[in-house]
């Protein structure tokens, strides 16, 4: 199988120490110990620590090992920059990285702090993440396929940069570099400002009653998925990009009260009040050229794939058996979502395939007796 | 196999004349004529009339037919009123439903309107529809599984309503009885006001620089999936809906002016600024507490499933294999998702199942040289 890891180290070659044994943190010791690196784990929390140890992420960092040629922060970020400027200082020959996902605040508190040789720290965001936190949740696959972000401040060596990609590289990720200031924009448009707006809609749903939530389809379902992460960990991560994240959200305030305005006049004078629907109109049509601009899969433009959509028995092995018989027809699954109906014992599978395959996939999927929905 | 939809009709006897042959329109006609339901359809539009026929879902309809036992109003929500008054006037012994995506505004008009019968009128949405429109998009399946809501006002007859939900019943849908204030308040508390949530973010997105897009993961992908709907279709059902719509937008805007509130503290003074992170977390606890409101699958309270993630290479065939192979092994998939990786030809295919055979399932696949990655 193709995972995208390499299986030797391209130059992470000397050890590591990984501070912090979280979900990243305790991932990277994973990846690593299984390319061969010596790893060694630390982490504020003794039960943390054996716990990262026990499942293979490393050894437990003892005062009497080699230094490390690399040093990996994977601490909450309120408390990563204290932890990368001791670091640079304890180990004056490392290279010093982090995996907080905000980059400027821990910049700037890393050059208010005396005496420190900044030229081996350079940043770092592997954009993988789970619901789930903590060693017990670590997988050495967590990185495959995600991008690393890499931020070099104007200090960083070459060589300090050239280290941090080749890690993201050997575990599978593809290393992106940007500014800190870049990035800090990047991820608060992409992840910050998201998860806020999937709180906020959740929020509203607190005291809806029961029949309204009742008639809850997919939208509302994928809209606040997000709504259930972990508020202490988010906190801490928000309040760090705070000055990113409230220019985008200041956007999304005034272009809601551009359609607050353009409600009550609807409310008011009626739907046909002069300007309200123009308000609404334009708003929603930004929102189609603004969601066109993701890109689709494996990074490229957004592909224009077909949709067959097939009633599923929801019962066991029908969409093991859809899914061979697909396999069968000799159609590719480009993506794949399923629809669950309300007090019905049935399912919509949304099968995507290239336009080209999707004509035969219906016919070929009716002859073997499915109900496909789409036409 | 089971599709929720009954071979014969319960009560939905009499011929019935579908006015309005979009989506929604031509659905219920392919569903009624397959059990046996004389249909006629009318369409302000020629082709658009020719094409519901042609696909099976009724016949034209014309001055000389014998006067329809239900009329069922399927023309876009801001010509429904008229629709319907002339249908009470035009067909003095009829059944006279509708399937807009509003309740109140329509009510509203017809008082308006003189000399109606508003007894034989009984106001209903199908909650169900497609990203794609029109009668090209039909399919008798449309709404199998999905909630009807039935909403009869004071004057309504027993007999009126009980057509209707004898009509939603044949269709395979679950009907629901609310007032047409329940009911507005509930759609855009499930769907109207998502959708403009979906439209609000997604509009940040068209001036984002094309790296920060790059790192868009399923997270901003699932936020903005609605943000790609029809605006034009939106603004009608927006506009006139207006006044409970606003009334949950202006609890979204109280709570992010609090965020941005809290943000400019952040900012200004520091992550540490008094009740900044609690006003941050207060939100994001509400967020947790209304996104685990919403009913799970068939209906009932969100159940716990366990999600095993497996490594899938993007080859033809790869997913099909899995999906049999799960089969194999017994365990029934809950839900299925997958997370494309950019730039790497690798997905990962999250697999929920009940807790009690997920142990299994992990190991069994793994047994079979699945890279599993959920522990």
């Amino acid at each position: 199988m193709v995972l995208g890891v390499r299986t030797e180290p391209s130059a992470t070659t000397g050890p590591v120490l990984i501070i912090g044994s979280g979900l990243l943190g305790a991932s990277i010791g994973l990846a690593l110990t299984a390319l061969g690196v010596p790893v060694r784990v630390r982490d504020a929390s003794p039960v943390a620590q054996a716990l990262a140890r026990d499942i293979g992420a490393g050894e437990v960092d003892d005062p009497d090992a080699p230094h490390p040629a690399l040093v990996v922060v994977a601490t909450p970020p309120d408390v990563a920059a204290g932890v990368i400027g001791s670091s640079l200082h304890t180990y004056p020959r490392a290279v010093v990285t982090d995996v907080a996902s905000v980059k400027g605040a821990i910049l700037e508190e890393l050059s208010g702090l005396a005496d420190l040789d900044l030229s081996r720290y350079v940043g770092g965001h592997p954009m993988a993440g789970r619901e789930k936190t903590g060693a017990a949740a670590a997988t050495g696959e967590l990185f495959a396929g995600r991008p690393w972000v890499v931020c070099p401040h104007p200090g960083t060596t070459p060589e300090a940069e050239l280290m941090l990609r080749h890690l993201a590289s050997d575990l599978g990720a593809s290393p992106i570099t940007m500014t800190a200031e870049e990035h800090d924009h990047a991820v608060s448009l992409v992840s910050h400002v998201p998860q806020l707006i999937s709180s906020l809609l959740a929020a509203r749903l607190v005291d809806a009653p029961e029949s309204a939530l009742g008639l809850a389809g997919q939208g509302l379902r994928d809209l606040t998925r997000i709504a259930a992460s972990d508020p202490k960990l988010w906190t801490a991560i928000i309040t760090a990009n705070a000055g990113a994240i409230r220019e985008i959200l200041r956007g999304v305030r005034d272009d809601l009260d551009g359609l607050l305005g353009a409600l009550d006049r609807g409310a008011d004078e009626g739907p046909l009040a002069v300007g309200a629907m123009h308000t609404i109109a334009a708003i929603m049509s930004a929102g189609n050229d603004g969601v066109s601009r993701i890109p689709g899969k494996h990074g490229g433009r957004r592909k224009r794939y077909t949709e067959v959509v097939v009633l599923v028995p929801d019962k066991p092995g029908e969409l093991g058996r859809l899914f061979s018989e697909v396999g069968e027809i000799g159609a590719n699954i480009e993506d794949f979502s399923m629809e669950h109906s309300p007090k019905q014992k049935v399912g919509m599978a949304n099968v995507s395939v290239l336009p080209a395959v999707a004509q035969e996939l219906e016919s070929e999927l009716t002859k073997r007796g499915w109900k496909v929905v789409a036409r």
